[in-house]
Formats: structure tokens, C-alpha cells, sequence
């Protein structure tokens, strides 16, 4: 049962301090890849060869694709060569092609050497597609099958060579290297009719995806179809690879993350966070600062031209931040809104006319109640209880009326911004928060001045 | 192949408005429910019960589960008795559940009416569990072995049963009710000794879930061991369900979304963007934009107190949105990351000192940078290209350093917050950028005023 993983860590390290090695054996054959893995990063660097030495070669796999590329290229850097080749040729191959992004040069040279021969050739198929794209994350172990098997050759092929197979649940039909259908293993055992052939129970209109096809992409058609694995084709339709679900659902986690750290104005983080060292994640959130910071310069310039006016009523300058704030608050509301929409692709370019009008409803409702609840605000608190004699009237009404405006305005923006960057190509993400609240912040002063410029200052 | 979706679109809606409903069949069977489901959701609502009617039992309950609430209950409306029949008992028992989630009452006692005994009592199991626990999401529809079974006998015993079960490619062993191991249908067809009893090839090392487990717990651990589905148990330790992949895959996107919202302060919203009404877009946004608009008074009283000062220096006026702003930046950058890097499992409250100790250390980096440049801008564009007089050196440290300090209270404010609010049991999220961007508006005036107070006022 899952939950004892600090018992569990206790427990192994003070049987490797003690030096029982049979005892720890018998603990560690019984537990999962992940949940080892996660116990070597917090052993002593220097006894985690010891103890993978203790782990039979497919849990050793098992548990090796779980570290962190730290830890690995440690154990690489230690292993013998026969311990290497024990390990990489274990790997799935997508597994392995991974790794091998992950090390510096001298170590992949070094893990290539001793990969088999069929092995280094389809490592290296996969490496050559760019990264984020289906050729990048696909595997080449599926199980195929050919249309004229019958169903008992089909399950005599499938049981000879599941053994180093990423799936063997959805089978492929290929003839040629085409795909010709797909036949799931349930289909198989559902069959009653021992004369039958796999091309009578195949699926014909098979969905499939492309080598350079965007794997966030493929990973929403995984996740929409509830499919275990998708087919992968090259150029010329024919069949490389499959991609896997539990490869989509990290490529869905991924892109999330890298959805939420550009909706806070950062650049995509490499490592997860506390293992990122303090100078990565500075070049990650230094970027969108600096550049917020400069284009600031434009609100004050819009302040040092309305000066005098400041001057003259003071009191003005105390609804600056609840403006500005607010203001941004609804844009950003706005763009989460739409930024997730077109990523989950509910929203696109021809959604635009209906995004705007749904958006000029919500906000004329969104300004009026706030606008509303601001003059009874200022009426109550800034009059009546703090007893602020220059908040008059004229001042509440100049406020909530640039309240109002600025919402509408902000939600516009907030809402198209993501769409017209999505349709230039850009991330929709880039319109972060951040970004449309510096325009924002711009206008909203502009409205508020125009108005207290008309009625207020003369 | 995926993505003519356009083009079968049309051609659906032309053979359906030429009645021609064999041709119309034809192309149906061929597609997937999800597809089939987006063409419903396009074609004019009285033809839906038409079409409907034209998809074989098994594909029609596939689309069914597939559409939206609205045209669902709409549909069961149009059923006759019989049809209502069809579709629910042909539903998987967990996608039953979600359904009768939705309905209006009436339509929830029609259902229950027309499902199966055994349906019904299985759809009621699962109702009992809360919303976003285990027992709402999983299924009872799983395959069950006994220990003493012989391979060949287990074989039997899938082929006989796997029609309505949700998955059979991970089969549970089962005595009294009692989990005893797991053995996954690889695991089966790779025995070669035709003697071998499923005792001898189960993984006893089960991991499993309890019914009231967070449902986003589960779908973490599914992702994290890349399986396929994990057994369910109540109370008492009996196994009750399951639950699959593909259900953990949209728990991961539902609450991705979630966070999402949060951080941009909002309510989580109930249908997608386009769906929405604009009153419920309305009650999502409203609450959030009104607390933090009456909070924005602080960050009002505060510029009220040094009201005097900023008469005597109008010029300060100036600098406080670019303070403002690249607190607030500073701030949801630092929550953003920790919100996720806890949604993930990366980080929790053990992390805390770590997390401010990487924090102190970015912020002093961010600090210094960009007090560096706000100096090296207000020199040049302020000073000697907008020649205003008023900027003074003075002026300009006064800024910088203010900028400095904002930035480091904003990261930890932004760091931690997030962390306590998690320890306290609120979701990390509601720590959202605009909270965190209030509070660190206040801060920052205070240091503002406070350096001009001591360095410039006199």
C-alpha cells in the first residue's frame, strides 16, 4: 500500500549502515521503480552504487529511469562497462533516448558504445526528430502483427515477443511497414471463432499521428480518445512508432507547468524547483522583470504629465493603486480564462466575435457592481469613517466611472491578446498577467485623468 | 486518420438533410465516439435524436458519454423507455454515475428507473462517495481472479468476462473480497509453465487507494507508476473498484485548470469557457475582484498618510506604479512556482527553510539587477532624454533601493504563502497573484515612503 515511504527510507538506511545486504535485497525486490528511485536521492551519493548493485537488472532499469539526470550520470560515471550495458540494454528505447538527452557528450559516447547494435539504431531514430515533437517521445517496441494471422498465431506471437514490447495491448497490423489497422488485445480474446483472422477483427480507421506532429497535440488526442497508445508514421505513412499514454500524461503535466510559469511571466523552467539551482531560476524570472520594469516607464510617464493636476488634488493619487490593481486583476482573470481555453482546445481564432461579445457582457456586469460597490466604499469609509473632507462626491463618481471603463477595457484586452498571439504563432501564454497589466495600468490611468482632466480640474 | 473533422462535418450535415440514412450509417460506424460526440454538439437539436437513433447500441453509449450535459439530458427526454434502456445499461458503471452528477432530479429517477438492477445498485455505490473523492471516480466493473487458478483457467475466465469491464489488462486476486495481489495480463501470457497457478506469478507488494482518498492524490500516483489502473478499497479494506488512466488523465487537466484559475483569482469554473452563461463567468470572477478592490483601501490610506510629502514631491508620484508592479511581478512569480512545484508533490511545508533560503538568495539577484537598471533607466531616459529636473541622484537611490527591498519581501511573501496556506489546508492556489500582488502593494509604499521620509523630506 502506498504511504510508507518514510518508514520504508529508515528502514533501508539503517540496514545499509549496518551493512545487511540480503535483508535490504529482500526489501528492495518488493517495491516499485519510482518508489526506489526516490529513496536513492536521499542516501549518501556515495553508497547509491552499492546499493543498485543489490537490485536484479529489471528493477535496476526500472528504478534508473526514475532518477534525476544527476544521479544517473553519477552512477553511469561508476558503473563497469558490463553493469552499463546490463542497464541500457534493459531500457525501453524512448527511455534510453531520453537519458541520452540528458547526459554531456563524453557520457553518451560512452552509453552508445555499449548499446546493442539494434538498440544504438533506433536511439538514434529518435534523436533525430526535434524536441516536442512525436519522434521525439515515441517508442519503436510495439508488438505488429500481419492481416492474414489467425487469432491463435496472433496470440502466439504476441506471447513470443511481449517480453521487451512498451505495450502489449494495442497490436498494429502492418503489411509493407503500412499500417493497415489496429487490433487491441482484448479484441483478440473476445474473439469466439478460432477460424477468424486478425484482418476480420482489425479496426480500419485507425487515428494516427505523424513523426513531427506537436506531441502536446497528440498527447489532447491520447487524453480524448482514452487510447493506451497512438501510432506513429513518418513522411511516407509509414509506421515508426507508437507513443504510450503514461509518456502523454508527463507531456500533459509538462505543458501545464510551462502554461502556469508563462502566465507569471517566467521562462519555461528546465529542472523542477528545488532542484534548480539559484542562477537558473534567476534567468528564468529575470527576463519579464526587467522588461515589465522599462515599459513602466510609460505609466509614469502618463503620471508626470498630469503633475499639476496631481498637485492640485492630492487626494486623486490615492485611488491610483485600487484603479491600477483592479484593473489588472480583471485582464488577468480574463486571459487565465482564455489562455487555458485555447490550450485544452476549446478556444480558437474563430472563437474570437463570441469571446468578445460573452466578454463585453461579463464585464459591463463585472463594472457596474464594482463601480457600485466602490461609491458606497468611498462613501462609507473614505467620508464617513476616516472623515477625508477632500473626497467629494465629484471624486467618488470620477473613480468609479474610470472603475468601470477600465474593467470593460482590461477584460477586451486581456481576452483578445491571448488569442491574436495564438494565431501569430506565438504561445498564448506569453500574454501573461504581468504583461497585460502594464497595458492595462497605461489605460487605466489615461481614463481616470481624462475624467478627472473633465470634471474635476479646471 | 485524425483532423478531417471539417470536412466529415459537412458531409454528415448534407446526408442528413438529404435524409439519406444508410449512407449516413455507413460513414458512423467507422468513427469514434469523441468525434462523433463534436458532430452532435454542431448539427440543429431536433435532428440529434434522429441521428442518434442510427449509431449500433455499443458506439451509441460511447457517444452518449461523450457529450455535453445539455445535449444528454435533452436526449433522454426524446427516448423511448426502451432506447433509455439501451443506453444506460451499455454505459461503464463510473460514467453512469458522472451522468446522473448532472441531471436535474426528474430526469436522475427516469434513469434509475430503466437501469438494471445490478446497475443500479453498482451506480449507488458509487454515488455515496463525495464529490473529488476516489469512490466518485472509480468503477466496479474490474476482473476479478481467485488465487488457485490456473493459468489456462484465468485466461478463461477474461475471455468469458472482459466484454463490460472497463479494463482487463490489469486483473485483481481476490479471496473474501480481500486484495491479495495483482497480475497484469502481460504477466499472464508470459508463463510458459502451463502448471503455474495465478498464486505463483501475483505481485502481492499491491499498491491501492481508499474510497475517500483525494481523487487528485490517485491520479498522481497512477501517473507516477505509469499504470494502467489501481484498485480501490473501503474501509474495511475490501476491494470495491477501480480506477483507470484515462479517468486519472482528466483529473489531471481538470485541476491543472483549477490551479489555474485560482492563481488568477477566480472561482473554479463548472463548464468550459464557451459554454459558460455569463452570469456564471460573472459569479466566478465578481468575488475575488471585490475583496481585493475594498483590500486596495490599505495601499489608499497609506498614500492618504503621506499625502504632504507627495504635495512637496509630486515627482515620487510617479515611480509608484513601476514599484508597484514589479513587487506584485516578483511576488506571483515566486507563488506561481511554488503553487505548482505543491500541486506536483515537489514541495511541502518540510521544504519550507530551503525554499527561503533559495528565495533570499533569487531576490538579492533580482533585487540588485534590477535596482542596477531601474538606476541606469531613470539616468537616461528620465534625466537626459525626458529632461526632467525633479529626478534628482537623490530621487533615484531612493527608488532603487526601494525596489531592492519590494523585491525580496515580495519573493518570500510570494514563497511562503503559499506553503502555510497548504499546511492549513487551503488549496496553495488561492494564495493567487492578485492576493499576494495586494499585499505586496502595501509593502512597498511602506518601504517607499519610508526611504523618502528619511532621505528626502525633511
Amino acid at each position: 500500500m502506498a504511504g510508507h515511504n518514510v518508514t520504508v527510507e529508515r528502514t533501508i538506511k539503517a540496514l545499509l549502515d549496518d551493512k545487511k545486504y540480503s535483508a535490504l535485497k529482500d526489501i528492495l525486490v518488493t517495491m516499485n521503480g519510482a518508489d526506489i528511485a526516490a529513496i536513492f536521492e536521499e542516501i549518501p551519493k556515495d553508497k547509491t552504487p552499492l546499493l543498485f548493485r543489490l537490485l536484479p537488472k529489471k528493477l535496476a532499469a526500472e528504478t534508473f529511469v526514475e532518477m534525476s539526470s544527476d544521479l544517473q550520470e553519477l552512477l553511469i560515471k561508476r558503473f563497469s562497462d558490463k553493469e552499463l550495458r546490463d542497464v541500457i540494454n534493459e531500457l525501453y528505447v524512448d527511455d534510453a533516448a531520453d537519458l541520452i538527452d540528458e547526459m554531456p557528450a563524453n557520457v553518451v559516447k560512452r552509453i552508445l558504445a555499449h548499446a546493442d547494435p539494434q538498440m544504438r539504431r533506433e536511439i538514434n531514430e529518435i534523436l533525430k526528430y526535434p524536441e516536442n515533437s512525436a519522434g521525439s517521445i515515441m517508442t519503436t517496441e510495439y508488438i505488429s502483427l500481419k492481416p492474414e494471422m489467425t487469432i491463435d498465431e496472433a496470440l502466439k506471437r504476441i506471447r513470443a515477443t511481449a517480453v521487451d514490447r512498451e505495450t502489449i495491448y494495442t497490436c498494429y497490423v502492418i503489411e509493407n511497414r503500412r499500417l493497415l489497422g489496429v487490433v487491441t488485445l482484448k479484441d483478440i480474446l473476445l474473439v469466439k471463432d478460432d477460424e477468424a483472422r486478425i484482418s476480420d477483427i482489425m479496426k480500419t480507421n485507425v487515428i494516427a499521428v505523424h513523426t513531427y506532429d506537436d506531441r502536446e497535440d497528440i498527447a489532447k488526442l491520447l487524453s480524448k480518445y482514452n487510447f493506451i497508445a497512438l501510432p506513429v508514421l513518418d513522411n511516407e505513412d509509414l509506421m515508426v512508432g507508437i507513443i504510450t499514454f503514461d509518456d502523454a500524461m508527463d507531456v500533459l503535466e509538462e505543458e501545464a507547468t510551462e502554461d502556469i510559469e508563462r502566465m507569471a511571466a517566467m521562462l519555461p523552467s528546465e529542472k523542477e524547483y528545488l532542484r534548480s539551482s539559484v542562477f537558473a531560476i534567476f534567468r528564468q524570472r529575470i527576463p519579464w522583470l526587467l522588461l515589465l520594469m522599462v515599459s513602466a516607464t510609460f505609466t509614469g510617464l502618463i503620471i508626470t504629465k498630469f503633475e499639476n493636476a496631481l498637485a492640485a488634488q492630492v487626494v486623486l493619487t490615492a485611488f491610483i493603486p485600487m484603479l491600477m490593481d483592479t484593473g489588472g486583476n480583471s485582464g488577468s482573470q480574463a486571459s487565465a480564462t482564455i489562455i487555458r481555453a485555447i490550450s485544452l482546445g476549446d478556444v480558437g481564432f474563430a472563437s474570437l466575435p463570441k469571446v468578445i461579445w460573452k466578454e463585453i457582457r461579463v464585464a459591463t456586469l463585472s463594472g457596474m457592481t464594482l463601480a457600485a460597490a466602490c461609491f458606497v466604499k468611498i462613501s462609507l469609509i473614505d467620508k464617513l469613517l476616516l472623515g477625508n473632507s477632500e473626497v467629494t462626491f465629484l471624486v467618488a463618481f470620477v473613480v468609479c466611472a474610470a472603475l468601470a471603463v477600465t474593467v470593460l477595457v482590461s477584460k477586451l484586452i486581456g481576452s483578445t491578446l491571448p488569442i491574436f498571439a495564438d494565431k501569430l504563432g506565438f504561445d498564448p501564454a506569453v500574454m501573461s498577467s504581468p504583461f497585460i497589466t502594464t497595458i492595462v495600468d497605461a489605460i487605466s490611468l489615461c481614463v481616470y485623468f481624462g475624467f478627472a482632466s473633465a470634471l474635476l480640474l479646471h
